[in-house]
């Protein structure tokens, strides 16, 4: 059940971001607890009045090899195609790798992806050799353009980051999920419980991203747990084939007038 | 994380059912896959050409032993409490147990619980010792009264049987959960999907019962594991407090106006 | 498209309330803009200071008259059968009317109907000559059995009192349309917009009773015609027949590959 | 309570399609009782047997003149730029309008419009002296660039054409409005039932299109009727302030312990 990000084989699904922890220390053993392989990074990370800037990264650092894993900086904040290259391009020669999880945010209110200053970013930086993730909004039509222009992921919003609504429209989600059948498609943002991970991976979605939803549990490291219960429970009833929903109700043991013993006699 | 139920301490939050399984020797392995150690029964199974009646209940208490648990009669199909209270009586002699899912059915479309023969058949059935857990409506009235008749454990639906239709008022089950803080409350009927199942336990239910979310998936036995953990990844969800929603997006990396090596320089 | 209520025929399906009003004028002005010909009016109404008791039935009764309608004592407030039938006979004795709302509270939180003590009192009250309307839960089986006992309407709740929830439980609405297509259905309580109402109609109920989602609107008057219209328009769009739902977009305007005037040609 | 499009004022906040309905006839009588005086028509038409190209805009005319209002010309079935404005220019000179319900076709499943194409589009139809009224979806960074573009209308989807499916995405269509105070803003696509148009005028939207919701009503002129109430019912109630939703019960009969006659005494 292991998951391939741009060729790298990772054995969880879970990708999990690095800010809002209680401490680092948290955050360590939450990430550690996840069972991820896949953490994210800002480089324009507010600065944390006891652990700023680099101090965060080589801990970050630490953590990930820990886990035998990838670092995905990311380029939150960023609001335009020209602000998220420059940025892409810093995070490339500071961290060591062209992963990148692209953000483009378009809006102050919901935070959600301008999806033409993305298509501009995505188009540049995968010219300029990056494997670029972009976190994008449950659009299928802009979906498809990053997947024609190379993205071999696809991150579309459950629903405005940080709020933990879960998945607002499922029709869209599973939409995106039969037309893209090739595309390796990661839940991002929104995910507020551990069941509604679950249920993006019973609709066949790859793997998903989160942050809040751990970190601003009351108990961060144990929630990392139950995640990554839940997107397992998650593919295997994918796998196994959830039964069709019925309007009527159908006894699950079908009776006969008489008991089994008058039966036999 | 076990649960307890007229005093028996069970390892799993899982009860299951044993009806519609495409084999005895596949309802056998979704079982033992299941973790569960309570199976629900009805004497009034209809008759399987190959494993007729009592063969099925030998096959069954055989695989009940195996899980080290207990098996729970049913009395699904019977249409009024003096119906379902002779057969009580009945399946306490033939299958040595004093526990009983107490099933009447008042309505052949939804086949919703009778909450009026409900009651009446839960007073003489307690009178008469049994240890009776009651599927019921989701209405915290009729809970509230199974409650303090003595059931020690009551079972909301979710959804009709068998639709597989999942959680169709959370409210109401909710306020179930806040108003009955003391009682055992076990979710019955209606679950589709390991996702609902997780959902359950992440609103503090105590355990989920089902059978066609299983024995009508395509792998009963890869979705007995599926769900398995799903009950786990919620409960676990619920021990670590489930973040609030918010009506507007935050930032999971708020940021500065400027990366933080300039911030540091 | 009247509405028959144990033989009176209403020039309007809204049935409104005569609590919570900014102040008496506006119920009055509110009351006639709605078109409703039923207010329900409780004699264990808190006593406001300006209006207190009988002042405050007097002007209702004038309202009621100017409506050419029919006052509708309720018994809210009511925590057993025994209360609520010593309230309706003083209120059948004042109001000189056998029409009754039967309301008898089973829960301090969600102050939903007490299934029990509901149909005890129904029992007595048809007994002694009432037109009963009950106030109930959405629950099909009590529904039927209040039916059995000879209300020939009944009033199931869409969500708890005061909450503007709107319908809850569409399936159990339905379902309960569905089974018990020859009593009058009025949907009582939870009502939030005119939207939540003119869906209520749309499904086939005969009409909505309804007092917060106009007593409590910034103005009342405006919002009282709103849901005037509103089930105008959903008992239409019911008549008309709804279009059925598709899971496939399909096109408006369904295309060749040529305009029309190259067709023509 | 009219709607002013592109300085146009209308009496009506009804758009309505002149598509698939049972006959020339109905879709007359259909038309004159929504009372809209908007009609969107396209010129790539199915060509029907009993009525081809030049017949159905000349009745489509004479249709529109009696409703004294204006005919909008569409796009359907443009899967480009390029091809929507040639379809575009076309229409411009037979119907002779500037007016012009743009849509740029991105999916042959959900026909959704393309953002990325739409953009396009809009911008050299703008440039070129059309009045574009852009059917989108419920994008709010695309709702913003159309409008800052210079569209006075924007028409986001409410879900796929055709579907019949209502209001996806309450949050989204919610959030376009906040954050577009000034635009206005018509719901396009998805209506099926007149609950979901009046829905949408409770958000504060100020029209809506519709076409199939009408067309294949099993009675379509009275459910242009029950839509043009449904509007209204919704407008009114948007004005009038809809209550605020809240968790818990509150009577709408707040009582005291005593009736008010003994209260009085």
């Amino acid at each position: 059940m292991s998951l391939t990000i741009y060729g790298e084989q990772l054995n969880s699904r879970l990708l999990i971001g690095s800010a809002l922890y209680p401490s680092p220390e948290i955050m360590k053993q939450a990430i550690l607890a996840s069972g991820s392989q896949v953490v994210t990074l800002s480089l324009k990370r507010q600065n944390p009045a006891e652990n700023s800037g680099q101090k965060i990264w080589q801990y970050l650092q630490d953590v990930v090899a820990q886990t035998n894993g990838k670092l995905l900086p990311n380029t939150a904040g960023c609001k335009s195609a020209k602000e998220a290259v420059t940025l892409a391009k810093m995070s490339r020669e500071i961290f060591q790798t062209d992963w990148l999880k692209l953000e483009v945010i378009g809006d102050d209110y919901n935070l959600q992806p301008d999806p033409i200053e993305l298509i501009t970013a995505t188009e540049q930086l995968l010219a300029d050799g990056f494997k670029v993730l972009p976190y994008c909004t449950d659009d299928l039509v802009l979906c498809q353009r990053l997947y024609d222009l190379g993205c071999q992921v696809i991150m579309p919003w459950a629903s405005p980051i940080g709020t933990g609504k879960g998945l607002m429209n499922p029709y869209n989600l599973e939409t995106i999920r039969m037309r893209l059948p090739e595309a390796t498609l990661i839940l991002d943002a929104g995910i507020g419980k551990p069941s509604d991970a679950c249920l993006a991976m019973e609709m066949g979605y790859d793997g998903v991203l989160l942050n809040s939803a751990v970190a601003l549990a009351d108990n961060p490291v144990m929630m990392a747990k139950a995640f990554a219960q839940a997107l397992q429970a998650g593919e295997l009833g994918y796998v196994a084939g959830v039964m069709e929903q019925r309007q009527t109700a159908h006894p699950s043991t079908p009776t006969l007038d008489t008991p089994f013993w008058h039966q036999n006699s």
